[in-house]
């Protein structure tokens, strides 16, 4: 590798592309590739030429020209296909397809893009293994948070930082959904139906309310932020099916909103990597991010404080983050996909969730007669939990009244432990339920 | 240049830097490439070695070890040292010194890193020009909002865009500022004082509460994000010197507040490029960016509207930025300075500021007396410009009150013309003054 690089320009022999799944995102980079081909020639130093395209319908209107882009039935043509350079992989899923696609492709020296979470979360270690072996690039900016260029941020403009913190709202849907909740007050089913309804769910939602989707781009993030070996397995996941309007209602009269995060931090035992929704103060810019859009805020020791965002999905917005894959393979350079050579990164050592602390909102549902109060504090004090403050809604005795209780700093597992011993209680209406306060 | 970057490791030959000025930045870049040496290898590809320094003061104590380090004192050195791959520029400056030690650097065919957006902005068409000639890359991440990688996120994060917007608080010193009159009502040169005392303004503060420092900004990121050459003369530039509590609390009182913000768009007729003051509503994340911290706006066809918030000043932050140009650098492949060749780069064409449209906040210190509404009401009408509300704050006959106006959209020029007017009037007390109102 020499310093000095290479000035080409658009005279230079294209990059040529063979893309995998034509999907909203398939079809977008598609699209945006021809509209701006001469601007993305001379920001890439050469063409970028669309050589051809695989997905399972070939008689679908898409609504884009595929005039002169060979059709291939089977994806896996295009890792073997002698006119392609990049496979720009858009079927998703972390086994299958697209997983068999990406590895053919590396064994025949061609570069991946890809916007696939899952793939790269669950197998990202050994395909930039492989990448490296055969000296090809992997990259996957769309796989984290859509538009916003936040691994090659991470990666490459935060690269002179120690990496302390990553948190963000990933997952559009959950936002959209909490946004809703807190807007409208109805129940999370009924919410999801209507999410459902206007495209922002999907019909098996589970990937996205149930935290695993966030917790993909959590582990990818983290891995490039700490230089760590991808731990998806280590990610403590939870979702927000639980959460009530009363719990939204709650939180906004304590100064909170509720939304889920993503949150990876190192500490001197390990790192920390959550999935779970939270209270965060209402001042807090994480709390106001609208509806479908995504954030992420990283600290790193020398940078600071840092925030980024913008469309967490979207056809065009994703499409965004894979072209400019597709133009930082046509530049080169030196490259490793998680910010150095893959044996250079660390174990990842994440600490179980249940030794972490954390101050908590518990919501319990009692019936309202004497004592409960003192035998629910005679439970925290025995699990050494400190209580701040707590909050009894309505006095209606011999009724069900909701019970809100603000914890000091206290362990995961003391606070489960609690919790076990508190619904045991005979007057005890509903399964309790705690969510982190998380100070950002 | 081919596709398949070279997999280089930290095995590889230093890349060897020379850095000209040793303030807060240059000393914290010297303290940060030797404490995290190990990893910005590995991150780089390759050792990253400081051969030479040079500063005013060889005896001057800055908390770091030059340990076999060599002293230069003329920087000009550092530009023909054999041992230099790439001179990094922390003098500051748009002549002098800091221009000739980069020509002479890129003359030398040695890459050039820098944080001087004023150099930058003013010759930094020439400097691209010619370290494209010598094959040398010239990278200036640092030189606009300090940590944050936005010059890397417009250029490279958001090349499949057709950028239409950039929008930013740009200048710490000014948003220190408006934010101390917000919080205290206090004067202006009070409050340049307290800042001056704190370290937050200079002792001649011209550059930064005139706007030309944000204006070196905006005109960096236009060209990148515009593919457009560099036109800082085309640059309307106001500064926050006339802004009184007054405005403040009667914007505060319409919902807004006001900011400094840097503003490049395209339109039909060319690009526009503006700084002054502006009231933004207070529910915009823009209007929330606290004290000294910076933030942007992008508006891209493709992404959508992105925001990235950080730090905008200070030793670390901007060190984190000089030290990912320097990796950038080690890592090579293809690269222009502004995002295409700079042949490719259109000319500016900057819109007169005089023939732009927007909507005005007007405030007039006039004697409360019968028939001055009227009057004024009557003028600017006679120039074609629609009053949306109209508010005076008082009523005490026969002395001074102000009078708040908010304007429809209106041509600038008319509304200077009708201001002119107006401030001939016998019942004018101050000089009237204005400012946009910005929707975001």
């Amino acid at each position: 590798m020499s310093t000095i690089p290479a000035q080409g320009d658009s005279s230079h022999p294209p990059l040529r592309i063979g893309i995998a799944g034509l999907g909203t995102v398939g079809a977008s980079t598609v699209s945006i590739v021809h509209a701006m081909h001469a601007l993305l020639a001379a920001r890439a130093g050469r063409p970028i030429t669309i050589t051809a395209v695989s997905a399972r319908d070939a008689k679908k209107d898409r609504g884009i020209s595929l005039k002169g882009v060979r059709w291939e039935n089977d994806p896996i043509a295009l890792a073997r296909a002698e006119d392609v350079d990049v496979v720009v992989e858009l079927i998703g899923g972390s086994e299958g397809t697209a997983k068999a696609l990406c590895e053919e492709a590396i064994a025949n020296k061609k570069h991946v893009v890809t916007a696939n979470k899952a793939l790269i979360a669950e197998h990202g270690l050994a395909l930039v293994r492989a990448a490296e072996h055969n000296g090809v690039d992997i990259r996957f900016e769309a796989a984290v948070t859509g538009a916003i260029p936040i691994v090659q941020a991470v990666r490459e403009g935060l690269a002179a930082n120690t990496m302390q913190r990553v948190v963000g709202i990933m997952n559009g849907t959950c936002n959209f959904m909490l946004t809703a909740m807190e807007k409208s007050g109805s129940p999370f089913n009924e919410i999801l139906k209507q999410a459902q309804e206007l495209g922002y769910a999907e019909a098996d939602p589970s990937f996205d309310i149930d935290g695993v989707d966030t917790a993909h781009k959590l582990a990818i993030l983290a891995s490039i932020a700490f230089g760590t070996e991808l731990d998806f397995a280590g990610v403590h996941i939870e979702g927000i099916r639980d959460l009530t309007p009363d719990d939204i209602q709650f939180a906004k009269t304590l100064g909170y909103r509720i939304k889920l995060l993503g949150i990876a931090q190192t500490t001197e035992h390990g790192i920390e990597q959550r999935v779970h929704p939270c209270l965060i103060e209402e001042e807090q810019p994480m709390a106001r991010i609208p509806a479908e859009y995504n954030a992420v805020e990283t600290h790193g020791e020398q940078a600071g404080k840092m925030f980024f965002e913008g469309k967490g999905a979207g056809g065009d917005a994703t499409a965004s983050a894979v072209i400019a894959d597709i133009i930082a393979t046509a530049r080169g350079g030196y490259y490793h996909a998680f910010g150095t050579p893959s044996h250079a990164l660390k174990p990842a050592d994440t600490i179980a969730f249940d030794s972490l602390y954390g101050n908590y909102y518990v919501r319990l549902v009692v019936v309202d007669r004497p004592g409960v109060l003192s035998a629910i504090s005679n439970i925290f004090y025995k699990e050494d939990i400190s209580v701040k403050s707590c909050i009894q809604h309505s006095h209606s005795p011999g009724e069900a009244v909701p019970i809100v209780i603000i914890t000091h700093n206290a362990q995961v597992s003391a606070m489960r432990t609690a919790l076990a011993h508190i619904q045991a209680m005979d007057f005890i209406l509903e399964e309790p339920h705690m969510i982190r306060i998380e100070n950002l």
